[in-house]
């Protein structure tokens, strides 16, 4: 089975005091993810996500990229009770439209490129409180920290890492094999 | 979910001319898998398993190592009606036993092992002829190359990567988290 997803936006985290992102105008996705991006590499230390190692050793890098869907992110503004969630504030890379249940989508599924790039699902992105605290902050609702771990359970979206580089830009169809 | 495989054999395939493997005391997982395997490589050049990219591209290499079970070895050998199964013949790394439907151990999922080293499932290695000419050859029955790829499907294992390096050998148990 095939999907198509499609890219509304694309964002970097190349700011080092915070892993919010900003806008481009395209990326391109080399082995490791995002040049500048805090979470470029191909390998990565283990951190509280892979508590099955020891903190700081170096692992592959499966958590390249972070996904987001329109759809979602509306999803939790909804269950927040606010009028919208920007990527930016959850540091995501690509922001897309078109996917029922992006968060879902199984490990080990290819996403494909028209620049012929392709990248490979890694799960659910499990939502911790630091997007919670953009949030909070954006709207001075202080409880909404803790609330939107709950909220986004779910619907925050997916990890994925750069199985073979190529250009990425708003427009694209992204074509998902499940 | 937690399932425990014990590792039986570990084995290498490091004569150029042939994709079989030959067993050894033990083996330390690198990055890219086993050194000197000619499956050994953070990237390789994607082939006819990849048919979404160009012949030959640069690709991560995700089929770093092939695991097979002596249980699904002897589904095979049965079928097939013929004694055994060398998991040499498969060109196979490591050879567990004690794990129900390992070819169906789902993508993404990980293994790991006493050393401290783990290793990640890509799903099932899907069976061509190759082996079934090493099996045709052993017994002198040439039907069977043709006969072990149907005789094989999902009973030949999977294919892995190598997500945090370490030793592994023979005896070792293998906790696998689902």
């Amino acid at each position: 089975m095939t999907l198509i997803a499609r890219v509304e936006a694309v964002l970097i985290a190349d700011d080092p005091s915070t892993f919010v992102t900003r806008e481009l105008d395209k990326v391109d996705l080399h082995f490791g993810g995002i040049e500048g991006d805090r979470h470029f590499g191909i390998f990565a230390k283990a951190d509280v996500r892979q508590p099955m190692y020891p903190r700081g050793t170096e692992i592959m890098n499966r958590r390249q990229l972070s996904i987001v869907s329109v759809e979602e992110l509306q999803g939790i503004a909804d269950r927040l009770g606010v009028e919208e969630i920007r990527p930016e504030w959850l540091g995501a890379n690509i922001v897309v439209s078109g996917i029922p249940g992006l968060a879902k989508l199984p490990m080990g599924i290819r996403m494909l490129l028209p620049s012929g790039a392709g990248v490979v699902c890694e799960g659910e992105n499990e939502p911790c409180t630091g997007p919670g605290k953009q949030i909070a902050n954006h709207y001075g609702i202080k409880e909404l920290t803790h609330r939107f771990v709950k909220a986004a359970l779910q619907s925050r979206g997916i990890v994925a890492y750069v199985e073979r580089p190529g250009e990425l830009k708003p427009g694209d169809e992204i074509e998902i094999q499940i």
